[in-house]
């Protein structure tokens, strides 16, 4: 059985241990457990959090890669998923806690969350999911495109949390991967939005959209958002972000800041602004916008590397000024 | 007539200017403009925010005072006011701005606000305000109840902001003026709510109504709440109330920090916190629960100071373990 023979040979898996990062060889092939299947990794992405835990956050230590799309080869308990085309949730819940048990599955206190807590990631010839997360993928979605399921969802979470009006005015502040999925999810409520950036070359992705971009800090934009996201750029980004708010206006965080930074209490209270921490999104929805066409992903990437070259990827997605970088085994 | 004689007499009135509060006699009573009406103060409260001025907050310079409830003696435009009982909003709006086109008057762009910007305040025998601000005061409702509008009203606040269900889980950090009002305005939602303090004496007050309360830090409801409220205690009390915030939760910040704070960003953004900065609310709706009488104020007066002993009674109301100090002309 072809199963069987990988299981023999092992597999190729880019893993960060005791501080580095290094493609093995030969590592087992997974077996999924009860409810569980094995994925063939068809195309990963590499996104800021990866980078971010080669610089110690959250502490992870296994395989890499959260962001995959790929084929179902083995699922034990439900052979009706073998041989589609899948995109998963990266959050693997216990089932059983409060978080759980109010259907918030991606806050369960037990979760584990592929290539990030817990249990190995997708940068690897194969990758262990619970049928339970997994979205078909539609044939009309390509792999190129179905891999930004995961950042597209997590931009749709926005409008799960938030209600975006029509005539809401909205600033996107950062122009990386998850600034120019949330700014084109967010127009398509039909809201007058903006989007500030720093590298034209990334806004005009935007601005071939329709979607009017600023380089640089050269509009003044102070108080005029109903609704500003930070998407990046560390402190002085969310800074920024905060003056554009208006009074009783909304602030969502997207970026996370490795460290606590200063905040200024007493105008949150005076203004009454809502400030919301946004993480993981809903992929059939993501699935629904990408098949639809309405949601331009291809232009963000820069470049596929194989997972032979993984650790180069990781490096190249670093860069300064890089979008997307994607890795196929 | 009684008002031209007042003119030529003046008033008093308990003025914080040059880092200094006095008690200034034969001040000019104030002469009402177009729209405004004055009023003879009957009762004043003394808050925070009061306190937090005598230390430099808001570089506020000026008659002191914005809790209050008085009697209206003239109002050229609008005689039918003349001879109310009233209680009034404390931000004086342009009716021409942004906030104002909107009828968030709260948030004027240009708003003055009576004794804490650009706008004398009600610790004196006469006040003016704009008539639109007025709310008269039902028969029912005593003066020792009416003062207490404006911080009832900035408690009802947090039930403009944000949708409390009967089911959810409440805790309000902070057992100060402002905490107990709060305690008493989330309670009749239905929700399970529990408060953490410092002073039996004031907890009790809540106790004697049912609700129930926790001295210090001794009970553990890390992760508990759907929704904190942060009433007070300085860093120590926005850090407790954010432990106890569920994921996915809320946490309402009613405390003005006078510096800004080191914040988490990171837990915000994975657990999906929503931060709510709350301020000035309702005036009616107060009024309506007070004339219910389902919100107990009266014990909350700790002290009735004479206008003539008003620098006492801002020491009185700083000392630790005080509530409400009233101020009457
Ligand atoms: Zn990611
Ligand atoms: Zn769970
Ligand atoms: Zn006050
Ligand atoms: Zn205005």
């Amino acid at each position: 059985m072809h199963h069987a023979s990988l299981d023999r040979e092992g597999m190729r898996a880019l893993r960060y241990a005791g501080g580095a990062v290094r493609l093995e060889r030969g590592w087992p092939v997974p077996v999924p457990a009860r409810g569980e299947a094995l994925i063939r990794v068809t195309l990963a992405g590499v996104c800021a959090t990866d980078l971010a835990i080669l610089g110690g956050y959250a502490g992870f230590d296994g395989t890499l890669g959260h962001e995959f799309t790929g084929r179902v080869i083995a699922a034990p308990d439900a052979p009706e998923w073998v041989d589609l085309r899948v995109v998963g949730g990266i959050n693997v819940a216990c089932g059983a806690c409060p978080a759980c048990l109010r259907w918030e599955r991606s806050h369960c206190e037990q979760r584990r969350v592929i290539g990030i807590r817990g249990r190995d990631g997708a940068f690897a010839d194969f990758l262990i999911l619970p049928v339970a997360n997994l979205h078909p993928v539609p044939d009309g979605v390509s792999d190129r495109r179905a891999v930004f399921v995961e950042p597209l969802a997590a931009a749709l979470e926005i409008l799960e949390q938030t209600h975006l009006r029509p005539s809401d005015r909205v600033v996107v502040v950062g122009d990386g991967r998850l600034g120019l999925l949330v700014a084109q999810v967010l127009a398509l409520t039909g809201c007058e939005i903006r989007v500030i950036g720093r590298h034209s070359r990334k806004l005009g992705i935007l601005a071939a959209r329709g979607i009017p971009v600023h380089a640089g800090e050269t509009v003044d934009l102070s108080g005029w958002a109903d609704l500003v996201v930070a998407c990046g750029g560390g402190r002085e980004g969310l800074a920024l972000a905060r003056r554009l708010v208006r009074p009783r206006g909304r602030l969502v965080v997207k970026s996370t800041l490795p460290e606590p930074a200063p905040f200024d209490f007493a105008s949150l209270v005076v203004d009454e602004i809502t400030l919301v921490g946004s993480r993981c999104g809903p992929f059939p929805a993501a699935l629904r916008l990408l098949a639809a066409g309405v949601v331009e992903v291809e232009p963000l990437i820069d470049a596929v590397f194989s997972l032979e070259q993984g650790v180069e990827a990781l490096a190249c997605a670093a860069g300064p000024g890089t979008l997307k970088i994607l890795i196929q085994p």
